[in-house]
């Protein structure tokens, strides 16, 4: 059966994947971009922005397993717009006419809306429905690819409470945010289900993969 | 002047320095000893023991500065014995005859008692301050050697908010506890005046180390 993988999910020391505040101009909140920073300075995100340059070395290594063998992402209603979005029937999401996904991405939200063909490949598709549903429909539209489950850190934590995900990379910046949305609430004994390495990098950041057990 | 050190202090990947339920027989409530097998498995635990042997890589080197250079200790109530403590005017700390400071040692406690001198150089104070002034406290009675903050994560918390800490090592270990006493909260921006080192060992644990700017 197909996976569901986390990838390049960053959270601060004190573990939140997302600051206070989020906005228009602030999709992170109070964190800004310095959740980021790591990924930034990857071969990566040079390829994937076209700006080229970025290192090669074990942050890359880790941010490219983000696109090979996904054939669809579920994202939380926060990582496609803004807070109020879903009052503007035009919104199209703040990831630009060329979104990074590529494939069928469907975007829980208890207010759906019909589905928006972008360019690139990612089609946005709006989704109220619970974790498994949610993955069903996903996993039929990735046809037996892997699915991204693309954040936010509430959406994550859903997904992780119902035993869905299968891989599980998370990056832990080394800044204390203080305010925003946490990712570990309620999630007790989570080393019970998943082996879990760690493996800090030259710049700073380490990274924790979670390989659930049953695989 | 003498610097205000933390060693060996362990939290989950959640982010807890204690779980839930400290009683008697679990000083460490439910987390039992999950955060320090890291550390029992130390040549520098096996030599602190008794028992010898244990590992000398980097979870040894790390933990074996725990001593050197410290001329006394400040812990918080909830180090020296479970709650309640307090009502047992013989209680003489969970720490058995010769508990493992071998030096001046100040509790930071509401009820303050008399001294108790116990074996191998430790002699517990038991005080009612401040922060600054049980530092103030502690660093003369160093006579001139470092203060180490042993904890609790209330108590380093308390230290790191008034800027007291020059030197922190925290284990981060890969569990989730879910429940009990978080290290981070408040501590917005702590990178603003800490450099911060984060470096993963075959153990599975972060070493995360904090150096204050101004050193």
């Amino acid at each position: 059966m197909s996976k569901v993988r986390v990838h390049n999910f960053a959270i601060s020391l004190d573990g939140f994947g997302t600051g206070a505040g989020q906005a228009p101009d602030a999709p992170f909140g109070h964190a800004g971009e310095r959740l980021h920073e790591w990924m930034f300075a990857t071969r990566f995100w040079g390829e994937m922005t076209g700006a080229q340059g970025g290192g090669s070395g074990a942050d890359h290594a880790f941010a490219a397993m983000h696109g090979p063998g996904i054939g669809a992402e579920i994202m939380g209603a926060g990582k496609f717009g803004p807070p109020g979005w879903q009052d503007d029937p035009g919104y199209r999401g703040w990831w630009g006419p060329n979104p990074p996904f590529h494939t069928p991405t469907f975007v829980l939200t208890h207010r759906p809306r019909p589905a928006i063909e972008m360019e690139g490949g990612t089609t946005f598709h709006f989704l109220d429905a619970s974790p498994a549903e949610a993955l069903a429909t996903a996993r039929e539209a990735a046809g037996g690819q892997d699915v991204r489950l693309g954040g936010g850190p509430s959406v994550i934590r859903d997904f992780l409470a119902e035993g869905l995900v299968d891989h599980m990379h998370v990056v832990q910046v080394p800044i204390l945010l203080g305010r925003g949305v946490r990712l570990w609430d309620g999630l007790e004994s989570l080393e019970d289900t998943y082996d879990i390495e760690a493996v800090s990098t030259p710049s700073g950041v380490t990274h924790l993969t979670f390989t659930n057990k049953r695989l």
